[in-house]
């Protein structure tokens, strides 16, 4: 019994990798835990121990991606296999002890004050679902190799978020203090000892117009938020790449200027190839439009030949998807694919299929979305120092063979 | 650390449940299992080691319900809280250990054979969101105490399922026969020694209509349908009761009559009570419009007076929700909800939310919901033998004290 296609064993994996981290034999980092995690290349860690190890590559104990062929064809991506990267280690799991008392300051408005997640829960509620994704996702595609994680497809997952919105919270805090042009929200991480906090500190300001659809999330695809996942509460900012998305927000701030904290100053900008980041450049925030193939893919193996449904994601960041086109001979001609099951909103994915005859023979596959303001999927990626936003088709084309 | 409500906790649980059953300590019906199931009364069944012990009831080794605290708002009910039901024990798990080989024989249809899974993911491929429901979902609710198990609420999700569309493969396979007037699907489980084979077999038919959005599905939530839920390959009918989506589907036939097997002719009809059932009477099939409120409940404890979400989750079964109300003093006066979050299609569910000023007092709180065709949820229940059907929304009534 026991193959390794069986969600028990895979679930048994991961729970076996927590039963370690609970006893205290393995590291915060999770290096003892090789027994437990043969699948992967790297052993899940602990914090992250409910993760399907046969669905995630682990990178490094900050950074797990989805593998491309776990992603499926039913829109909501499983928290099991949600794409993890922490630009700080993980905070202690007693923040998740008592998850209603988790408090966050609320400034730059008319009453500042802090409140806790029990009185949150009272204030309002929404839901909303949204493609999270890496700013850096794609990265592995650079040619240039930009130092970073070398994600490809599997940093993004379309997840549901419930909390209360909010301009809920400003409303009941009296509105927005005058001036203010920023949406500032920091993370509740332990900071490292002996460093300048500046230097650390998770911190992130957002365009106030930002604020429309945002919410301070207690819950994920039904769930409380794990804490790999910024439980007990995070800031959601539909559209805008995972960075912004603020996990243990312990402040949120509306503000006359950017944060100065190093991660929005020089952090997380598009900087052209060969120079530092700095506070002038662009900042990672809003996604714009893109897709990848999901299946046919080259680690399914090779097919027969006959009919076949490509099919996958696309999202557009900020608008809906208009439509998703597939190309079979690596873009020199496509058609129209068809969007499959439900719809959403407009900061989730939609799944796509086209389906296509492929007798015996080597396919270029790609995919190519439209929103619905017109934006086209560009063919190349932007070249930047950092390897951020890369929404060039080509570079998310796969080939594969039938035999 | 390790609190009741921390997530990796609860999810150590299962997977120490599952762990001993793969040790071979523990039965397939998981008595042994005690010490890695604390929280709950009963401890999971093996095959269900996966689940989030705390939250769901275990009522026995094939019946598991999803506490009413753990609803959430996010719309999709994760697959780890998603309540069981099985009328006969889980199959081994060597039919998921190579997923893509099972086979299921189509019959009633122009050219009958088998196909293989590998097969039908190159027919077609649809996503619906349908709420799974028991027929006897609200039987606890019944004053005549029917026998089965006293489910409350929790016999019943939101799930996202991909497949195939049956009427895809019916094309594929040269049409439907002439004269049938029944989709009969058959189980696959292994069927207990010594007894008539059609007094236990799995084998329920519905009318030809249900075809038109059926689906054999091999995906739920994101992830291959699990052998607790019916993988690798589930029929699903939407809008139709739990019962109809008949689990490790090993054939789709389309029928001139109905089965006869037992759990069709006898089982699951709408019988006057202290009558038995037989095929003259009502099968329960079609859901119809229902709703209930998630919090605040009584198991939440009591709150502090002021602002609450009142929220809770509607569905139409076949028709789409229209609205819901809800009022704080037993039905006497009601309130428009507001529908919450993404609108997955007509045989999802919707999220609602009314907020209310509540002093200190005790209130009844009650939600009756509209679909599309103006039907209403009734007050009172479809009295009968089993406890099928429920619906009344004065029996989802709960009463919070504010204090």
């Amino acid at each position: 019994m026991h193959q390794p296609t069986s969600l028990p064993r895979r679930r048994l994996l991961a729970g076996s990798a927590s039963a370690l981290a609970a006893a205290g034999l393995a590291s915060f980092q999770g290096q003892a835990m090789a027994q437990a995690a043969a699948p992967a290349a790297r052993p899940l860690p602990g914090y992250a121990g409910f993760k399907n190890a046969d669905a995630v590559i682990v990178h490094s104990s900050t950074t797990i991606e989805t593998r491309r062929s776990a992603f499926g064809s039913s829109v909501v991506t499983p928290t099991s296999q949600l794409y993890v990267r922490n630009n700080l280690p993980t905070p202690p799991e007693s923040i998740v002890a008592d998850r209603d008392a988790w408090a966050v300051q609320i400034d730059g408005v008319n009453r500042p004050r802090q409140l806790s997640l029990r009185e949150l829960k009272t204030m309002g509620l929404e839901t909303v679902t949204m493609v999270l994704q890496c700013s850096g996702n794609g990265r592995g595609f650079f040619p240039s190799k930009p130092s970073g994680t070398q994600w490809t497809v599997g940093a993004a997952g379309c997840v549901v978020w419930s909390g209360v919105p909010v301009r809920d919270v400003v409303k009941a805090l009296g509105g927005m203090a005058g001036g203010m042009l920023y949406m500032t929200g920091t993370g509740g991480e332990v900071l490292p000892a002996g460093l300048d906090p500046k230097s650390v500190l998770v911190e992130r300001s957002v365009p106030l117009s930002a604020m429309e659809d945002a919410l301070l999330a207690w819950e994920m695809n039904g769930e409380p938020v794990p804490l790999a996942h910024g439980g007990p509460l995070r800031l959601i900012v539909p559209g805008y790449t995972g960075v912004n998305n603020i996990k243990y927000i312990k402040q949120l701030a509306f503000t006359a200027k950017e944060s100065e904290a190093h991660i929005m100053s020089h952090g997380y900008r598009i900087s052209p190839p060969g120079s530092k980041g700095d506070p002038s450049q662009p900042s990672v925030q809003e996604m714009s439009v893109k897709s990848w193939i999901n299946s046919p893919i080259p680690e399914d193996g090779n097919r027969a030949a006959g009919l076949v449904q490509i099919q996958g994601v696309a999202f557009g960041g900020m608008h809906a998807i208009k439509g998703v086109e597939v190309s079979i001979d690596g873009g020199k001609s496509w058609k129209q694919a068809r969007l499959v099951g439900p719809d959403m909103g407009r900061y989730a994915w939609r799944q796509f299929v086209l389906p296509a005859q492929l007798p015996k023979g080597t396919y270029q596959l790609a995919s190519r979305a439209t929103d619905v303001r017109g934006n086209v999927q560009p063919e190349t990626r932007g070249e930047n120092q950092s390897g951020y936003n890369n929404t060039s088709w080509a570079d998310h084309a796969v080939t594969v063979t039938v035999a």
